[in-house]
């Protein structure tokens, strides 16, 4: 049986201690490093960077390039937290348990916090302490696979949906192309690269994807279903926010008992999408169903 | 006799289509592109990129990877600016005589389309039409390069400590400093990533970045010139505003008068660093003087 929260924990504790090292290679006393230090050490979930390792697990691989790639995908979230907390955008004061960036310090400064969490990510990937041509070839192609996803055409994108449908009701096919491009493309791609520096083949990366997309939208019906009835203290933000902005969610068009069957429906078609894959994919199994039952 | 005004006006034309193609490759009809475009075309001088491909001819190089680069320097400068114009930040309405971003659209969406740029200029970075191991490598090299400089240790910790000196009193050092990090790192990076897609040599590097710790200096004190006695219509934005905030600037501390002959002095030590290299370098050598002649 294998034990999903250990190698969550264990995971955990390595992206931890890697995003400590990439920041305090910098004079941490500064003002900017301290607020992208608040924000980066809040005591996230890393989902995505433990996706990625997992992701390159299951293809057999055990490259050290994933660490460094999951920790500037945790950077790129983030920074996508830290924007979208912004009294211009949700307009949120908790995060995490703790105040949200601006709130902690101000608005000027979560801004430039975001901004250098971002540019930072890319400095992390761009910084190969040995050369080699094949790696910096895959270590380019996942900047490209990475700016993609979080860009204009992806998260970023959605993020400018997600405004945009607040007050108004989307249908279910709206709410999952928003979602797919909010979430949806950062997480994909947390697999994708993590497949790739695995050494994934075609075959093996069609799959990845397939499960992604599914897990990536089962994770989103969560949050929503969480946002109706989950417990504040565990989940360190406030509940009920999505109903007073009249926010579109998945128990809003669908009922919470619908949107649980929808999520699990997800996971079921996750699990399916890996099936062929051997025992390396049960840490991707096991993230799928703890997806869903996760409390915070 | 080398005709500067004309080779800027030549290379900003390069640029300008480059920077267009970039965008019409998405589908430009919605909000998000929209004010994107809007601010990368609102007709910037494209200082950096004319330097970045300067720096590439001066040293005998004619990589077409150049453009390329420096467009993504410019994707990087426009995000800077719509979020330095931000209420949060600098509060400004006009930018190169157009309404500021967010005053354009609004503040979420100014936010995001920074964001939107920052992110896309990796991903223009990461695109290479034909790969080859060096250029591969040397594309990696670069984004290392422009990550570090627009990044918590260079040009963000600029705008943090230029926000910090507001109604203060800086000393010339700490204005210097604060000039090297917000507008100096990433003009000398523009020069490095020139010189190095041109081939430069580790002597000719040393003098290209000689020539830019004197051609950014320089600029910014224009800069903070133009806006003591600059023309308003000319340069599309409000002057005087330096004095409103209380900022710090060359003309507050050492006088309009001297803040001139310090910008002269900067010039003649930029010339000089570059004072071996061939007639490749007149384009640099013409760019110096034009910034202190500017007028807008």
């Amino acid at each position: 049986m294998f034990e999903v929260k250990s190698y969550i924990q264990q995971k955990k504790q390595v992206i931890d201690t890697s995003l400590e090292k990439i920041l305090t290679k910098s004079q941490a006393s500064e003002t900017l490093v301290k607020a992208m230090s608040y924000s980066l050490m809040a005591g996230g979930k890393r989902i995505r960077p433990i996706l990625c390792l997992a992701a390159c697990e299951a293809v057999g691989g055990v490259s050290e390039d994933a660490v460094t790639v999951a920790c500037a995908l945790e950077l790129i979230h983030t920074y996508s937290l830290i924007h979208d907390d912004l009294p211009a955008m949700d307009d949120d004061q908790l995060r995490r348990g703790k105040p949200t960036c601006h709130v902690a310090f101000d608005e000027a400064t979560a801004i430039l916090a975001g901004d250098a969490l971002l540019t930072l990510a890319f400095e992390v990937l761009a910084t190969i302490p040995v050369e080699d041509g094949d790696r910096t070839a895959r270590r380019l192609q996942v900047i490209r696979l990475i700016s993609r996803a979080a860009g204009y055409q992806g998260m970023i994108q959605g993020q400018m949906l997600d405004i945009a449908s607040e007050g108004h009701k989307l249908s279910a096919g709206e709410l999952e192309a928003m979602h797919r491009l909010k979430t949806g493309a950062l997480i994909e791609t947390a697999l994708t690269c993590g497949g790739l520096l695995g050494g994934a083949d075609e075959r093996q990366m069609s799959m990845l994807k397939g499960y992604a997309a599914n897990i990536g939208l089962a994770f989103q019906v969560a949050d929503d279903i969480l946002n109706v009835e989950g417990n504040p203290e565990l989940m360190g933000k406030a509940v009920g926010t999505d109903l007073e902005r009249e926010k579109s969610t998945y128990p809003s068009i669908l009922g919470v008992q619908a949107a649980r069957e929808y999520s699990t429906k997800l996971v079921q078609s996750a699990l399916q999408a890996i099936e062929t894959f051997d025992k390396h994919a049960d840490p991707l199994r096991g993230i799928a169903s703890y997806v869903i039952e996760r409390r915070r």
